[in-house]
This record gives structure tokens, sequence and C-alpha cells, in this order.
């Protein structure tokens, strides 16, 4: 049978990565996860305790295709405390992580043929997922000046090169390069989409790890904004598949639909158990202590392997650099250091596919341990490189 | 911000009736949940049980796109002892739900403008999430003569006013009518698309849950059909969020780069606790017998309520029957009905656009009581409106 030009979607490669470390493990090697976004916690103990509770007394049918109630006003609360702003409960709309929230954002505000501009490098999914739903996506490279990130003037440019857009995307703190968009910086986008009648998506599904810089939410500034978040990174809950969205009011029905229809609703015993992750603040605070604490092993390493030119990592768990001194084949490069050492990391092609091949992504969120054997490991393996 | 066509979806009707129902309920008012595919029990004790395991001893990160080994070597072994079939492994994926499932299916296979031809009456989401990715969806009309499915007799003369199709969806047991296809006919169906290069999409969401003839699976007959499959119904795990697929060899490598991308991995807990849920055949048989009462007391009813023509009750737990003596507006008849009796029951809208507002469909999963009292009260209604 014929096979769609829309499966003919490029691989994530970090997942094409992860399963090598797999095999590799699965042989019985010691493997070091600097590959994967994928904190090395389990959920906070109350979100677990929520889960058993919820095994015993719930019987975990279907929810309403936005979410339970109770998820949705603990998600509307942690607004209040955190940013110190009011988002009305019928805004927040409970996804399938944040996957689920970009598929549906995605098709609540582009139809085949849109354009939308994105940062390179960025999150590859974004790229992917509208590349699958014949959305033309404009990947704008961003460097050292605009801390990678996408400012007014550089989408403008692309603009006028490529046509107008339908939307932006911009993430902060940012997947690959941890760098975060300040509030006047948000600020500017956020009224530069709204006079260009263009959709500003804010990904923020690593706010809440950052160290130095506060981190603004776009729903601060601006109600036509999307804002997608999840329970994946700072609430360390991967594998429950559990995310939220907060929706502009003129796209909330087609939302809800959209979420009927391709979801049903997202998991139950998920949204439960999310419910109660706002209450393990001191256990999660702990984490982006150790979240520190490996950035800061990391940054002391990169000189001695020789790198000089990376993103500012303001939040997040990772370092993306330059490393032309090594290679011009990440792919090739990250392959054969994982055989040789152990070290899983991620090539660079996966969110920038014109420079990638120089650039490489060091995920830090496994144990200190594990990052400080793992950088010992990639030093010897770069001096014996030259 | 501008609203796409793609968000201007129909609702999935029967999600705004149970919307309705749980308003109805909030308010005080007993309901008679005869409206949503849902079972009233949860998962079976098997698989709670290994979700209890999981909470103690799994970090529940993501997993494979495909899902975990553990999960797809069971669903092989159910093929096996089931089917008496052998499939292989690499060709099962494990899927967020059969709605996650249809998705993957339907970007591996058709690209936009492609051609899609299903049967009316069927599950509205075929057509709503084809027609959010640009596939153009005909909708065969069917009635007793074919069962109310799809021949190739039908395809073709569809195809001859609306042109090639691409691809046939057929669902067996269906919803929402329960009919089976039987052997030589999934065997007439199955070479058809195949002579014609049309890919073929089995849903046997429902199979295990059948009365007195037997189901057979596609994937018994054609390598190159997609089945896709679910623990939602016969397993009753609808909140887990977890189904399956078997894929053609020639998506394969789509259908993983596809789930990396849209989903990243289907919901941890729910892979393991679904792969214990085939331990549970005992507790699972039993409820089929449930439904096989609950079949028997709606079939009962049928004719006091002037019912007389419907479609054939082989599986499922759907009744699917014409309702024209009683109104040309089901969609009023049934918000009215919920409002006189608390009984919510689903109009054939979702299912047929053209003819379903004569139609209605009962699902006769809840317990046996609440099937009971809900007749009662349909009874009572009907006799009042003449």
């Amino acid at each position: 049978m014929p096979v769609s030009r829309r499966g003919e979607i490029p691989p994530f490669v970090v997942m094409e990565v992860a399963k090598a470390a797999v095999e590799l493990e699965r042989a019985g090697r010691p493997v070091f996860h600097l590959e994967v976004g994928q904190p090395s916690t389990p959920a906070p103990q109350t979100a677990l305790a929520a889960a058993r509770r919820a095994l015993d007394e719930d019987i975990l049918g279907y929810t309403l295709a936005t979410g339970v109630h109770r998820l949705r006003a603990r998600i509307a609360e942690h607004y209040r405390r955190v940013h110190g702003i009011e988002i009305p409960i019928e805004r927040i709309v409970a996804t399938t992580g944040s996957s689920g929230g970009f598929l549906l954002a995605f098709l609540a505000a582009f139809d085949g043929k849109g354009r939308v501009a994105i940062a390179a490098p960025s999150y590859p999914c974004y790229r992917n997922i509208l590349g699958a739903l014949d959305v033309e996506v404009v990947a704008v490279p961003c460097g050292p000046e605009t801390r990678y990130q996408l400012t007014p003037a550089l989408i403008e440019e692309a603009a006028r090169v490529h046509g107008a857009f339908d939307g932006v995307i911009v993430a902060s703190p940012s997947n690959p390069t941890g760098s975060i968009i300040s509030e006047p910086d948000m600020r500017a986008l956020s009224g530069y989409c709204r006079a260009a009648r263009m959709t500003l998506i804010s990904d923020e599904i690593y706010q809440g790890i950052q160290y130095d810089i506060p981190v603004v939410t776009a729903a601060a500034l601006d109600e036509e904004a999307i804002v997608l978040n999840s329970f994946s990174k700072y609430f360390s809950m991967t594998g429950w598949r559990i995310g939220w969205m907060i929706t502009p009011p003129t796209l909330l029905r087609s939302v809800e639909k959209l979420a009927q229809n391709f979801f049903i609703s997202p998991p139950t015993i998920s949204q439960l158990a999310a419910s109660a992750a706002f209450d393990a603040t001191e256990e999660l605070d702990g984490h982006v202590r150790r979240y520190r604490a490996n950035h800061d092993i990391v940054m002391a390493a990169l000189p001695s392997l020789g790198i000089n030119q990376y993103a500012p990592p303001d939040g997040a768990f990772y370092v993306y650099a330059d490393v032309s001194h090594l290679t011009d084949d990440s792919v090739k490069f990250c392959a054969d250091l994982l055989q040789a050492t152990g070290v899983a990391i991620t090539p660079g092609v996966d969110f920038d596919v014109e420079r990638g091949h120089r650039t490489i992504r060091i995920s830090y969120c496994t144990s200190t341990g594990a990052v400080t054997e793992a950088m010992e490991r990639l030093k010897a393996y770069c001096a014996e490189r030259g």
C-alpha cells in the first residue's frame, strides 16, 4: 500500500539515540543518559499518593475532554500563586502531555498551507508535527545576538523572504538552549504578533526550572497567546503524559471540539495525580537544586572540552553548544561517543537542520553522579581525539 | 486571532450529551448513562495490581514510542491464543487509546486531498479527524441489506460518484450498530482493497464483546490492513487511554516516526497495567455476560417503544434504531428525554449526518439495574408522547 508523504516525517533523532542507548544497556554496558530530557526522578510523593487513592476509589473512566475540574482549578491557583494572575478555569485545558497540547494548538490555529516561524534551534516536534499537518515551517536562524530567541526584527526579516506568517512559536526556557525570554522581550513579541494578527504560541514547559533570571508567562501579557505547559519537567511526570494549555477565548470552542475528537480525554489517573503535584513544592524545588548543581558541573567541564560557544543556559536542563572544533558530523560524533564511552548526548540536527551538524545538546537532568562521570568520560574522549 | 477552518470541526455530539448529563447530575437529578460507550466497571483487578506495583517500583518515565516490550509481547500472545495467528512484535504498536491509533493510521496512510470511504452510520471521529487533516471523507449510506456495513459493491458505486478512494474504514463489531463483518465478507473487502491499492483500516476495538456470531480480525487475512484495537471496551480501561495498532510492514517506519513526534510515548502506567489485563479473562468475560443480559433487556423493550427497525446488535454494547415514528429531530428528542426522565441516549446525527435525525443509539454497558430502570422510563415517556 502507498505510504503517505506525511509519513515521510523526519525521526525525532533524540528518540533514535535513546533507542541505541537502550540497546547498549541491554547488552550489559553502563550508559549515561544525557540524551533525553527526562528527569531521573519519579512523580512527587503527593502525586503518587493521589494515584494510589485513585486506583482504590475511582472508576478511572473518561473525563470531560478538557479535563477534570479539580486539576484545572489547581492550575488556575498555580497561576495566581506563581505569576499573580487570574486565568478563568474555562480557558485552562488539560492535555495529553504537551504533545497533545501542540496538536490541539496547531490544529485550532493553522490551516493547511499556513506559515509559521520558529527559532533555529528549537524543539524538533514543532516542525515535524506542523509539517505533517501541511503547515509550512520557517526555521529562522537565531544566535548569540538574540540569545538564540526570535525577535520582531528577525520575524519581520524572515517574512520579507518567505511571505507573511500566520503564527510564531517561542519557548522560554527553550529546548535545546535553555535561554529565557525576558519580560520586555516577551512583551515586544506579543505586541508585534497582535498587531500583525499572528498567533503567538508560547511553549513554557520548562518553567519552574530556571536559575538566575525570572521567567514570564505569555499568559500574563496577552489573552490571545496560546500557552503550553506540562507536568513532565518541573513536576517530574514524563511518562504520565499530562500537560495543559491556556487557550485564547476565541479558540476555546475549537480546542474543545478538537480534543473531543482527537483524544476523548487525557489519561484520568494522570489528571488526578497531577492535581496533587502542586502540593510537592519542597520535593520539586529539591530537584531544581540538583539540576543547578549539575548545570554547574557541565559548565565547569566545557572549557576542558574546548567548548567556548554555547547558548545562555538560563533554565531547563540543557546546554546547547558548538562543537565544530571536534566534528562537522554531530550525528556520527554522538553515535561514536555512545559506543566508545556509554555517554549518550543528542546531535544538534534535531534542533537545527542547517547548522546542527556542528552542535550538540547535553541534558543534565540525571543524577549528579552520572553527570560527573559522563563529563570525565567526555573529557577523556575529546582529549584523545585531539 | 483567526480561527482555523480545522477548528470548525463538528463536536462529538455524544460528548455534548455527556456534558449535559453531568450538569443534570450535579444539580442533584438521577441520571441513567446510556449515552457514552464506557463500561461502568473499573480496570480488571490484575491491571489495578500491576498499576499499584508500577507506582512502587517504576520511575514511570517515557518509553519507546511504540511501547514497552512486555505489553507488545502480551498483545502478540493474545493474537496467538484468540485468533491462532502469529503477529511479529515489531508490527504491534502501543497507542494512546484507539484515538492515538486513528491519528497515526490516518497520517501514515493518507495525505491532504486523499479520499476515504466510511459507512454511514459510523464512529464520528473518523470523519472529524480525517476532515481536520484535510482528507475527504465519503460517508456511504449502509442499511439492513448489508447489515449496515460497507461492501465492495457499495464502495465501487460510491467511487463512481466521488472518484477513487485511497482508503476504506470498517468496524467490526461496529459502533454505533454492533453489527459484525463475517469472515467471508471481511475477506471480500480485503481482497477488493488490495486489488484497488486502497488502504483497509479495520477498527476492532469492540472485539471480545460479541454474542452469537464469531468475529474475525483483518490481521488474520491481510498483512497490508491496518488494525486498530483498544483496552477501553472489552478490557474496561477507558480512562487509561491505551490501545494498540497492527501496522503493515510498509508503514512501520512511518508510524514509529509519527508516534515519536506526535506522542513521544503512550502513558507508561497504562502500558504496564494493560499488560496484566490479559490475565483477567474470567473477570472480563463476566462483564460480557452482563452486557448480554442488558442487550436482552433492551431488545425486549424495543417493541413497546414502537421500535421495529434496528441494526443487528451482534456485538459491542449498542442498539442503533430508527425512531422516525417518534421524532424527526433526534437531537431535540434526546435533549428532551434527558430533561424529562434523566435517561441519556445519543442522537444518531453523530453517526450519520444525513439520516441520523431519525435514529438513536442506546448504549447498554452500564449496570443491569440502570438499564432496566432506563427502559421503564423510556417506555413511559414514549407512551405519553403517543
